[in-house]
């Protein structure tokens, strides 16, 4: 459940009678993934003569028909119809269909920030640059930025790699971030959102066939980009179980499990990481992130760490590690041959931007012939989009003590904050005063995974309908509530456990 | 070269003796495709004891390593540099360097349309609907925008097909341009630019193993985002050379030819098609894409049509027709089973908004379970760009006679069209003075692509080198002149022939 919208009534009788009509947009398994041979495309007629199309089910390419992203699946196609069933006048339940979903901040009411917002217009219409109205400093980040643009507009192609000040910034603001740690600005690859740059780095990452494939780590419960992915690029995901009971600590003795299970069937060589973490709310302590960068080490594997959420930690005794801070402070039999990417965003912390994908990654110990490769690939997409890139500027190079627009920017930024940290407190609270609920801390990011408890009725009702039971518990929330929550098997969950984010 | 930089004194010394130092972005091919065993990845440890990375060129992804994409390759590269080196007071024999290997409008000093900025930004800083100097039209467009945002925010993620309205209006517009023609928003996908959703149509239909494997036909010369693509999904490049002689038109004897070359080895089921053409410039006749339709019916091929220059047509007697117009008045013999898809940009046309990566695609006959499948996979990326969706919903929504911002607009419009058609005259004009350079006409899109004689004596020059002979011109060109053009051989050309775009 998305902390944003927290404090609805969740309705009472999720087991009721409402008819349930999920259109399966994640393609069945069951489809085979035999290729139409040549002579079948040259005669490819139904039996009753009529033509068949050349792009089918059966003809498609096999690794898309496996990918699967439930954030967006089935059960948000039916909220979708559900509010236009509403506006058409049918009479529900309720009266609106709530989408907790995804982490879509401003889709749940919260405010842009002003600076942000009126930098990035000036950007748009540097005619403003001659309005009172716009504060100088606002006028000031906005003309350095248009200055680095080809023809000082928005709407020329930048670099591939993104735009140079804005790497710079991106740069100087991870080195403020890790207490003075350098950052190479050659390092910084600016993506559309961040989800763009992981696949990048996957897709250089992932190669050979068979037992030779590409093994990569994931965390379960995950945020289903990976697996989605992993899929497409028909990677093999191997699985580690975060520590449920444990508040969704990761484990080391379990990742070491997975990790030498794994290496009988593939070549595991990344491992993944989201921290804080999506679905599971938890921060990573110090002491764990230390670990993982050793057996990184020890077990030769590449890095992989998602940090989206770095501005988003809530609970009293947490606090955000970065992955490279801590590289570099174990030293340099660590920090000079790990090799690590992080991840960062501009849809997520105080901003909730989603809409400009805008982003970053940062790679460090990146062997330089492979730099070139990456910079190659991302040549291919031209740049990622100019006015995300001037946003996530703006982000990483805020007013300062003193400037006319500081005290605004500060207070927006901490209340969006602190009312993220209060919902995060409800949602845990309320969850778990709910029977068959448990709910761990929502320590960060923006999400509560509860455990369910489904009756033994509900699982086999589900089993008949052939619905995974979670699947159908989240539909009947929608159906009866108009609450539209992502059932735990879109995420993975152990065996015979259900929860919902 | 690009139409933008026209004008400019092309200098003499071509043949000088500037040094010559190109960093080699694109791999070369002769590095092994062999992976990392499971025994050398435990155990990768460089013969002086140090550790080898996890990522080397030898363990990366081997597809990847293929790619090439020459619009922002080593020359380029090379470019950047040299304007740092005349940043620095380096001397040249030149005071700036002109990007001509791209057609980045607005970089090249072209003024963005007055109507599209201002909707713009009151979408990104909806404030500006209380100030009075904008036109009532402007705010009208961005109110009906921002409310069909989730939160009315440019900042929330619209649905993964794009914004509802903004596919209606796309849907709209492309009746109006197909003299009414029905077009279901449906079948419309918003994407992040056009080259997001021409390689996410190449995933979708890429499939099979060895000479079942998909090969696509496209035209030679073609966009490298083509041969890159295949490239990167390991499908079959199927090459069919344009005619030069013939004003670079489509002759279908040579499609014909290369299609039953293909069938020997690979199963082709796509057929690309560039109109207007980049980088060469041509417009298809009306007769010549009835002659692709029946081919592609008769062949049973799925028609790609790269659409993105369908503004920009200059000369006399040329227009464009969309293959999605002259399909339907074809007839159902055609138009019931033939499937397309067509793409469209921001990029380019008028408005030349390159850096808001917006586009959309439309998709003909398309099975409808493979629909959903195409639905899944843009929805792991969440949605395109927001401001770029937006931007595009001005552009095929613009104003209207009467109102406020119709005068304007259509003269900013005009101007801008006007510009290009005179400076594709003049190119083809200039070209075809300078001795040892034959330049056809440009009927439209933003390059040209002449082809240049290179005296034996420089070929031989290049292959000691080890360039290809082209690359030697265009380097040489750029240190001489700091005129950056891209080598033909970055688009494809006939063996022994050397062009430039």
């Amino acid at each position: 459940m998305s902390l944003f919208r927290l404090g609805v009534s969740s309705g009472a009788r999720v087991w009721g009678s409402a008819p349930l009509s999920a259109p399966l947009l994640s393609s069945s398994r069951s489809h085979s993934g035999t290729q139409l041979g040549k002579r079948e495309q040259n005669l490819r007629m139904c039996e009753n003569g009529a033509q068949q199309p050349i792009l089918t089910l059966e003809s498609m390419n096999p690794a898309i028909k496996k990918v699967e992203y439930a954030v967006r699946g089935p059960i948000v196609i039916r909220a979708v119809e559900l509010e236009k069933e509403l506006q058409q006048g049918v009479k529900k339940p309720f009266t609106e269909v709530i989408k907790a979903n995804i982490g879509d901040a401003h889709a749940m009411g919260q405010k842009p920030i002003t600076f942000l917002r009126q930098v990035s217009a000036i950007c748009l219409y540097p005619e403003l640059l001659n309005d009172n109205k716009f504060p100088n400093d606002v006028k000031q980040k906005a003309r350095r930025i248009l200055q680095a643009c080809g023809g000082n507009s928005i709407g020329s192609y930048s670099a591939s790699q993104g735009i140079e000040i804005v790497r710079q910034d991106v740069a100087k603001y991870i080195e403020r971030r890790d207490g003075g740690i350098p950052s190479n600005p050659d390092n910084i690859y600016l993506s559309t959102g961040a989800s763009d740059s992981i696949v990048t780095m996957l897709k250089l990452l992932v190669s050979g066939h068979g037992s030779s494939r590409t093994g990569v780590l994931i965390p379960i419960p995950q945020y289903p980009l990976y697996s989605a992915a992993l899929a497409e690029l028909e990677a093999v995901q191997v699985n580690y179980y975060l520590d449920e009971e444990n508040c969704w600590a990761l484990n080391i003795n379990e990742l070491r499990k997975a990790l030498n299970e794994a290496r009988k069937h593939c070549n595991p060589k990344v491992l993944c990481i989201i921290n804080p973490g999506n679905p599971t709310g938890q921060v990573q302590s110090r002491k764990c992130i230390e670990d993982v960068i050793r057996f990184a080490a020890e077990e030769n594997l590449f890095l992989m760490a998602d940090e989206v959420y770095q501005d988003n930690v809530y609970a009293k005794g947490c606090a955000f590690h970065s992955f490279k801070k801590v590289l570099f402070e174990m030293g340099p039999k660590y920090s000079d041959v790990v090799e690590l990417a992080s991840f960062h965003s501009t849809s997520k912390g105080f901003m909730g931007e989603c809409g400009f994908r805008g982003g970053y990654m940062e790679v460090i110990n990146m062997d330089s012939a492979v730099k070139q490769q990456l910079t190659k690939l991302v040549s291919v997409r031209l740049c990622p989009p100019v006015p995300g890139q001037a946003l996530l500027d703006v982000v990483v190079n805020p007013p300062q003590p003193g400037e006319p627009s500081y005290k605004q920017f500060m207070a927006e930024r901490q209340a969006v904050l602190d009312n993220l940290a209060e919902k995060a407190r409800l949602t845990e609270k309320i969850l778990n005063q709910a029977p068959g609920i448990q709910c761990n801390p929502v320590q960060g990011a923006m999400y509560s995974f509860p455990r369910i408890e489904i009756p033994e009725r509900a699982v086999k009702l589900a089993q008949a309908e052939g619905q995974a039971p979670d699947m159908f518990f989240c539909m009947k929330l929608l159906e009866e509530t108009g609450i539209c929550v992502v059932p735990g098997s879109g995420f993975g969950q152990r065996e015979g456990t259900h929860h919902f984010r």
